[in-house]
């Protein structure tokens, strides 16, 4: 019996990412392929690079996408910077910190781990008593905004710890950038990864990267080479460097690329500005229905992400059954518990395409009817009316 | 001044990969993007791991897209099978050879190479000297069919060799798979590796991989964690494994997976038989009007690759200017040469949904007209006419 063409549901994606994508990137990944080395796609490669430049916030010249989903981009990062035997402090506060630390030890490197809870923040003093008992550490290794818990960190107090400790930073900026304020240049972060499926909306496999002159500095002057052929940026350069002409490292993923540029168009049309408000409105509206609903937030207001909304799953009810079900039911997809917080927590996405005021009523309205059917004492049909006075 | 959408041009790709990507698949690459846990998603992984079974020819359980160029494939197999202190037999003939050395050392093993001349096949009585003077070592790795020159070794008898000295092989099928035959399971190979944007005429980015069991067990029973924690294997199973449930790894790159599935049932719709078939006749076509044209093949006919046609620059033709004038007045795009060979050869592609009639007359005719105008010494006008009489 032969496979035939696959044809994908029509789904909502309000999970953790990948979020959304629009139409417009759609159409842009399906336009025709073009060589890697073609004039034209040289072009299109310079005006990524602009475009990223914008949206990190930053001139740093080595801004551009790695050929490989997010924890492609966190290992370009670590594999560049870190070198066998050197002290890595890695702050943990969620699934992705703990990430981190398998990348810096199978650097061969020692991971100092600062804990934080999970949900929270990471303490900025719990940084600082770890890098005065660890006088040997080059790197601070922290996620901005932690996917799997919905907590924000303050980015830019722990690179100027970090700093003021002679150290340089490495920020997981997965699902900040695009959604809520990230500023490159202006916070000092050395070196910096995205990807390309949550607030830019766009399909994922892609990881936009910025390296600042002192990550670069460290990368040129390695003693080893670096562990991988495929993420050394020293060769990656020498394709997405400057200059008309480019030597071949390896094959870009050309169609990927359509799609992340036109995302990146859509945001620069839209303004950096506006779509950190509009992600936040619509978080506020969310957070209203949520409330008026009886459900709570696993993260305090000041820590909050207005893109990942982790909820507590009400007790007594089933956490794969209300997911399934609201797939079934309403197309909608929200995402699951992560490590610690698998069967614990939901956490709804509202982020790039995905972050818009139909999106917040669809969620509330299906919520309040599959929670409600199973059982959940809700204060039901309140939500959607709550949610709506924020966004009028 | 902002930045606008990206319309690029309309080009036939006659190069080394990317080759013409079919309609069908860029379309099914624009359809809505879904979950990389939706169950739909996962029925579709385990189709796509089907087909490229068929594909490999093989049964393989670990056959999978990496989600990456094929050059993270080829650094998926080493970071998985060789371990720090390894011995690796490395035999080039090109290009790809060289990279295969690179990934050996970077793994901390020591690689042995067997040289051979660029544009020819692997010699086995090399391999099986090189290991019977190195009896430490514990794998073989080769390029079946080297892009840089398009060139075929015979993975069959250089995999009895390795196998007789108790050696697994890694094999780089980047090129060969889809467009000339390959046969894991019958010929025995242990890992094996290709890329999306060849003879089965995808979009690049993903680069279809597979494992045998005596592959796998190396994988398992590691000392070392592999140092590539995107790549690490013992991971990556967790979610393209057997079974409904799929553990997070990474997120897959959704909407490319979905013109990889799209380009396999096409493969699969013809047959992999006649897609043999198919590239074989084009390019003795091609190979009628070059020779009929008076210019040569770089490969021995018994080497010659029938998806990359390798041909030597005629004298006092100025390489870059003749593939810029295809590139302008005809939109083709025909490949340079690679490493020692860039200025002498020109790389001819006909891969996959390229590899058709009607593209191998418009190259021969375009390379007349303009190799013509550009002062070269052929013989004009006959090269259409030769090759039509091979396709008639």
């Amino acid at each position: 019996m032969p496979i035939r063409s696959f044809h994908p549901p029509q789904r909502t994606l309000m999970g953790p990412g990948p979020s959304d994508v629009s139409p417009r990137v759609l159409e842009a990944m399906s336009r025709p392929t073009i060589g890697h080395l073609d004039p034209r796609f040289i072009e299109m490669m310079d005006e990524i690079k602009q475009l990223l430049q914008y949206t990190f916030q930053t001139k740093n010249e080595l801004t551009m996408p790695v050929s490989g989903p997010g924890s492609a981009g966190m290992e370009t990062c670590f594999v560049n910077l870190v070198q066998p035997g050197d002290t890595v402090v890695v702050c943990q506060n969620g699934v992705f910190g703990g990430r981190m630390k398998e990348n810096v030890e199978r650097c061969g490197a020692t991971a100092i781990m600062v804990e934080n809870a999970w949900g929270e923040a990471v303490d900025p003093g719990r940084l600082e008593d770890a890098l005065k008992k660890n006088g040997a550490a080059k790197l601070v290794a922290f996620v901005h905004a932690e996917t799997s818990t919905g907590a924000q960190s303050d980015a830019k107090a722990l690179v100027d710890i970090a700093h003021r400790h002679d150290c340089l930073t490495i920020v997981d900026a997965v699902t900040s950038l695009g959604g809520t304020p990230l500023k490159v240049d202006d916070w000092g972060i050395d070196a910096v990864y995205s990807g390309s499926q949550k607030c830019l909306s766009c399909t994922p496999g892609l990881s936009p990267v910025s390296f600042g002159t002192r990550a670069l500095d460290v990368i040129k002057n390695r003693k080893h080479k670096v562990q991988s052929w495929f993420m050394d940026l020293n060769l990656v350069m020498a394709y997405w460097g400057s200059g008309a002409k480019r030597a071949y490292h390896h094959t870009a993923p050309i169609n990927a690329l359509y799609g992340l540029h036109e995302a990146l168009v859509i945001l620069q049309d839209e303004g950096l500005e506006s779509a950190w408000h509009r992600h936040q409105r619509n978080h506020e509206a969310l957070r209203a229905g949520i409330e008026a609903m009886g459900l709570s937030f696993v993260v305090k207001p000041e820590a909050r992400l207005p893109q990942l909304n982790s909820i507590n799953i009400p007790a007594g009810i089933d956490d794969a059954a209300v997911r399934k079900e609201l797939l079934t039911s309403y197309q909608l997809e929200i995402g699951a518990g992560l490590g610690a917080m698998a069967g614990k927590v939901w956490r709804i996405g509202l982020m790039g395409h995905t972050s818009n005021p139909r999106n917040v009523l669809l969620c509330l309205g299906a919520l309040d009817d599959v929670l409600s059917r199973a059982g959940a004492r809700i204060n039901k049909g309140v939500a959607v009316a709550a949610a709506s006075k924020v966004l009028s």
